[in-house]
Formats: C-alpha cells, sequence, structure tokens
C-alpha cells in the first residue's frame, strides 16, 4: 500500500466487499486512508463510508470538507444511511453538507429522515421504495417499477397505495412473475398487512419483524400514507447492540463501550456502579459493626460471611436475568405478577433446602461448633428465599416505574442482596448463639 | 370459543396470523388447541406448528398420529421449518413421518436436512430456492422461475448454476426486471458472491450475513454445488438465542429456560453455579478461619469484609463482560491479547486509586481505627488491581482452552475474586496491624 501503485490498489479495492474494506481501512493512518478513498469509485467509497465504525467515521469526515462529503458520499448512499451519517454531525455542518447536494429530492428525503428520534421507526426507515398505484395494470405497474427500481441497491417488496398515497397493500414479486400481464396491480395485491407508524419504538419494531419474520416493513404516518420502509439488516444492527447493551448492563457497566475505546471512557462506563457498590459495601458494614459485640465473643461468624453474602448475590442475579428477560421478550402477560412470584418462590425454597442442607452437612463433618453450623444453614435458607424474592421483584417493579429493568439484574441486586443477606445472617446468629450458648 | 361456533371461529382465524394463532393457542388446553388445529386449513396450521415453543408443539404432536403429522403439517411447511420440527422428534418417529408423506422429493430433502448439525450452515438451510442455469435466455428463466416459484413462501434471490449444478452468482429480481428479455443470464447475473459450505458454523454464518447486510445466503457442498440457502429470520432467531444465552451465563444460569418452564427446570438449570459459589463460599471460610486469632483480637475487621468481596465480584465481572464482548464480535485481534492486559491494568489502577481514596476519606471522617483504615484502602487497592486482572485473563484463557468465555462472566470469576479478596484483605489486616498497634 505504501508505494501507492494506483492500479494495483484499485484493482485489488474492486474485487473487495465494502464491509472487508471497511475493515482493511482501520488499520491505516487517516492520510492513507484519505488517500485510498478518493482512490475508490464513488459507489464503493459511500458504501464503505456506512460500514464503517461511528468513531472513525466522524475522524475522517471531521478531516474533509462538506462539498466534498455531499458530492462523493451522502449523494451515492440509501437515504437511511445519509440520515444516520448527517447524524452524527452537528446542526450547521449537516444544513452545510445537505446544501451542497446535487439531488434536491434526496436532500430533502434525508432532511425530512433527520427529523425522527432515532429509536423509532421513523429514524430506523429509508425512503427508497417502490410504490405502485392500485389502479395501474402490470404493464404500468413493470414499467414503473423499472424506473423507480434504478436507484436503489435490492427491491424485497413493492408497496401499494391508492391515489391518496395511502398504503394499501404489498405487492409481491412472485405474484408479480406469476401472474398474467393483464390484470391491474388491484387484482393480484396482498392486502394483508403490516406496517407500523413512525413514532413506533424501535423495540416494537423489531418484535413486529421478528414475530412475522419480515424482511421489509413498510411505515406510514398518522393518515396511513406510505412514508418509508424499515429493512431487516437496519433491525438485526439493533437487535445486536440491544442484546449487548443488556449484556453490559447486567455486568455493571452502564455505556456502551468497545475494547479499543480510551481507557477514561472506560472508567466513566464502569465507575457509576462501583461506586453504588461501594456504597453497598458501606452500608453493610455498618450493619456488621451493629454486631460489634457478637462478632467479638463469636469470631467464627466472619468464616462464612462471604459465602452469604456471594449466594445473595447469585441467587438475586439469576432471578432477576430470568425476569428481565421474560420481559424484553415479551412472554409474560401482564396479570401475572403474582403467578411469577409464587412460582419463584417454589424454586427458591427447592434451592434454599438442598442448598442448606449440603452446607449442613458440611459443617457437622468438619465438626464446626452447633450454633454456627444452625446459624449458617438457616441463614442460608432465608437468604436465598429472600434473595429470590427481591430478584423478582425489583425487575417487575422497575418496569412499572418506566426504568430499564435490565438495569437491576447488575450489582444493584447484588448490592441489596449483601446488605440484607449481613443482617438476616448476623441476627439468626444472634438468636441462635442465644439458645445453644 | 367454547360454544364451538366453527364457521364464526374460521372466520376469526383466517384473518389472523399464524404468529397470533400461535399466542392465542398457549392459552387453551390440548383439547380446545387440536380441536381448531383440525379446523385451520392446512397452510395455516402448518405455519402455527412453526411458529410454537417447542415444548408447546411437542406435547401438542405428541398426542397426534404420524400420518396426521406427515400429511397435515410437514407436507405443508418449508423444508427448513419440517426439518426442525422433525428433529425435535426421536428416531423412529421420524422415519414413521416421514414416511407417510405424499410429496417423495420434499421427504427426501427433509431426510437430507435431518442429516446435518443443528448448529451448522446444513442445519439453519431451506432446500426451496430458486436456480437457473447461466445459458438460458430470460424467457425460458421467467417461465422456469414461475414454475419453480409455485411451491414458495417468497422469493429474494435467483441463484444461478453451471450444468453441473456449480454456483457461478446470483440474479437480482431487480436486474431481472430491468434487463430485455432477448438477453441471457449469463449476460446480467451478479458473479460477486458470497457463500458458505454446508459445515460452517451457525456463528460465522449469522457474522457473514450482519456483515454484509444479506437477507439470503447459498450454501454449497464441498465441490461447490448449490444445496441450500439460509435465509435471514432464521439467522434473526439464532442471533437472539444466542444473546440470551450469553446472558443467561453471565447471570448464573447454565441452560436456556423459560419463565414458563417448570419449577424443576429452573432447579436445575441455577444448581450448577449455586454449587460452584458454594464451594467459593466454604474456600472462603477457609481462608478467613486461617485468620481466626486476628478476627478474634479484631473483630472490627468483619466490618468491610463484604465490601472487599463485593468490589472483587462487581470488578471482575466488568472485566470478563468486556472481554467476552470483544472476543463475541472479533473485534479483538489475535496478538493483542498483551495489549487487553496492559489496557485493562490502566483502568484497573485508576479505579483502584479512585475507590481506594474515597473509602479512606469515609473511614478517616467516621473516625475508624488508623489500622483498619489503611488495610481497607490498601486491601480494596489490590482487590481491584487482582480481580481486573483475572477478569481480563480468564476468558482469553477459556477462549484458547475452546471453552465458551461467556462462561467465564458468572459467579466463576466472582467466586474466584471472593476467595482471593479475602486472602489478601486478612494478609494485609495482618501486616498493617502489626506495623501500626
Amino acid at each position: 500500500i505504501e508505494l501507492k501503485e494506483e492500479n494495483s490498489i484499485l484493482d485489488n479495492l474492486s474485487e473487495l466487499h465494502p464491509a472487508d474494506i471497511a475493515e482493511l481501512f482501520r488499520e491505516l493512518d487517516l492520510e492513507e486512508a484519505k488517500y485510498l478513498y478518493l482512490l475508490a469509485d464513488d459507489e464503493t467509497a459511500a458504501d464503505v463510508i456506512t460500514e464503517l465504525e461511528e468513531d472513525e467515521r466522524k475522524r475522517f469526515l471531521d478531516s474533509l470538507p462538506s462539498e466534498v462529503i455531499a458530492k462523493r458520499f451522502i449523494d451515492k448512499m440509501e437515504s437511511d444511511d445519509a440520515a444516520d451519517v448527517l447524524g452524527e454531525m452537528d446542526d450547521d455542518r449537516q444544513q452545510e453538507v445537505l446544501s451542497h447536494m446535487d439531488d434536491i429530492k434526496s436532500a430533502g428525503d434525508i432532511a425530512d429522515l433527520l427529523s425522527y428520534d432515532e429509536d423509532t421507526a421513523g429514524g430506523l426507515m429509508a425512503k427508497e421504495f417502490i410504490k405502485v398505484k392500485e389502479s395501474w395494470n402490470l404493464t404500468t405497474c413493470l414499467r414503473s417499477m423499472r424506473r423507480q427500481g434504478e436507484e436503489m441497491d435490492e427491491v424485497y417488496y413493492v408497496y401499494v397505495v391508492d391515489n391518496d398515497g395511502i398504503l394499501k397493500g404489498t405487492l409481491s414479486l412472485k405474484r408479480l412473475l406469476l401472474s398474467p400481464i393483464h390484470k391491474t396491480v388491484k387484482d393480484i395485491y396482498n392486502d394483508d398487512l403490516i406496517s407500523v407508524r413512525t413514532d413506533v419504538p424501535a423495540e416494537e419494531v423489531s418484535a413486529i419483524m421478528e414475530k412475522y419474520d419480515l424482511v421489509a416493513l413498510p411505515v406510514i404516518d398518522s393518515i396511513n400514507r406510505l412514508v418509508g420502509r424499515i429493512t431487516i439488516d437496519d433491525v438485526v444492527d439493533f437487535i445486536r447492540e440491544e442484546a449487548e447493551k443488556d449484556y453490559q448492563l447486567a455486568s455493571g457497566i452502564t455505556d456502551d463501550v468497545e475494547t479499543s475505546d480510551r481507557v477514561w471512557v472506560h472508567t466513566r462506563a464502569r465507575m457509576p456502579w462501583l461506586i453504588i457498590g461501594m456504597i453497598g459495601g458501606v452500608l453493610s458494614s455498618r450493619v456488621v459493626s451493629g454486631f460489634v459485640n457478637l462478632m467479638e465473643t463469636h469470631p467464627e461468624l466472619s468464616f462464612f460471611m462471604g459465602l452469604i453474602a456471594a449466594m445473595g448475590g447469585n441467587i438475586g442475579m439469576q432471578s432477576s436475568a430470568i425476569i428481565v428477560q421474560s420481559l424484553a421478550s415479551g412472554s409474560m402477560g401482564l396479570d401475572t405478577t403474582w403467578g411469577k412470584l409464587f412460582k419463584e418462590l417454589g424454586i427458591a425454597f427447592i434451592n434454599a433446602t438442598i442448598l442448606s442442607a449440603i452446607i449442613l452437612g458440611y459443617n457437622l463433618i468438619i465438626g464446626e461448633n452447633l450454633a454456627l453450623t444452625y446459624t449458617v444453614s438457616i441463614a442460608l435458607f432465608s437468604v436465598v428465599v429472600f434473595a429470590s424474592l427481591f430478584g423478582t421483584f425489583i425487575p417487575l417493579l422497575m418496569k412499572r416505574m418506566n426504568i430499564d429493568p435490565a438495569v437491576a439484574t447488575g450489582p444493584f441486586v447484588t448490592t441489596l442482596n449483601d446488605i440484607i443477606g449481613m443482617f438476616l445472617y448476623l441476627t439468626i446468629a444472634t438468636i441462635c448463639y442465644n439458645i445453644l450458648i
């Protein structure tokens, strides 16, 4: 690459898929990347831009004048990708780039798309779609489709509208291939239609597309006019991002971080939960210090503090993870809250019985004193039951308070259960030691 | 529904999407569901079967004779769905159902599909696709497509093969619409092709389809003959399942469980990690009991045991989650193991400094004794650094040993860090108390 032999580079580039070029460019410095971009043909360059990671794209585009961005990249992109790229710039720069675009119609489309919230159907949709009128015959229809299809990458569905632009149904390419040419669109289109309004949240869009196995979903405005379509590839990206976010929340990381981010980005993303964990730890130290006399006479109580705290944390995390997932997948009815709690209680009792029996056996075998033996088993039983209930209840409560319940699975439930666990353990110890010693 | 007014039910059913019917049926008992199924038309009934959850489907199909299953359901399904449904039955039952099928060709296709491992491209693919020969002209091509398309739900891509059935490229419906009828397939097909072998793992299939934004992916055998195609909806399901599995592993649940599963299924899925947590707790109790003399003279040491253990666990979980995710998304080079460790060390030092400074301030303000104050801060610092390193190192080690690194993020790292944390805390306490008191 350093030799900059234009032709051989061009040959190589043209054989690669834009996604692969994007990966390759990640390893180049800014000047090299810029040189290569300007060498690549416009279509490819625009595709590569779309495939880049957000921060790389920003760094690269910041170094280019608005006119070049408009004419070489934005003009060649599909409207949804263009809106995503522009959405990462500040308002002034957006205006500048849009004003330099050759194609006034697509500049208008992009400006429209920029006005929607990123996490709604409007923010996910693209303006490129093929629409035909229900009154057309198939010859007119095919001719119009050919014209409309020229500016698109790929066609999966053709949408049927009436004279007011109101969405009536879809025309499958398969039906079109199978039907005699003298029919009209009205005869063969499918009016069994699933569509969403522009203001439907992205979660719902992805749930609908998954449930009905859709490849594309038409988007309508408040009076049912067709305004765009969402394709499955954008939704796949969304599903992946959501899953990563949930996973990170469960692991106690607040922002979406990548390993390649800088050290302080990582620190900032992790600190909130660590501070909450610290506060929890300090509170639990207050609980324990309330029992300082007991600890002084019976230091062996400290042996099992770690076990009690850890089990409470583990159980709580398991219970809340199950609930969070069933909330996320929507597989839970609204009226079954009590059902869930009762079932969880059943599971909790079984787990609690097994685990406290094991630890009872262990302590009897190693000949630990009886008061401690009973304390540990009874406390473990109570902690498992309590932690299960909290783990189930807190995500449900958060959901009702419109907080993302995934937040609950991480250190939050763990921390709460630590404190409750310590309190239960030492209270039970006080009772057991009073009775037995 | 109880009134069983056939016609009104049928009217209602025919207006619903199979996915919605499947949801509705979840709330009926077996007899009611059976009655409704036999009422619905074959196409719908087959679709509903596909949409059901695995255990519901099993329960329902077990109650029906093989012949009914073959003729009413399997015969009407796409081959990949049919193979999935049959794959859930035992071998004898599979043979029985296949032998009752009317369409010998699709029975053969399904038997082929059943021979592939479920988690490979072969296991994901379907046999229904449209293929055309490169030598055909577009008229022949269209005629053949019409014929082949009749048995398919929807057509996204047409595959081009040579006379030996070897995959040459794709023919986009858009290109077909845009091209004059006298051309041959050879002139207009796209030879820029992404395909996978039947033995490619499902993870790789989904990574490829995501990376290149594909809606369908052709599958070839070892000599490049086209044998099937994978569509994005199957991959979306796969991505969702994988994400859920990782999330559950991170939360300490081994099997894929749903809230609707029975109590003992839940218990079984949770028990392994709880037992590991218990073993960890017992080991940590051994560590603490080794310091029993120290605990006896300084019971205040027990106040902060919970904090140290919890912070070790939280930090370890965060670090391993970051690594597991970067391993999963493939955004990590092979040679950067040391780089990751050094970076994590940097983050760890910053976090450790901030957190131990906070707890130092807290203990100074509440006037805790100096030995304890220093012990807690120094121990917290060490625990944070150690937990970060373990959290980073263990998933990398697991990856190298071909164990799913997601296993590491859950209770495993937490438990290990609990034990190490206790040991560090009490060792540091011994030293601090020796010096200061």
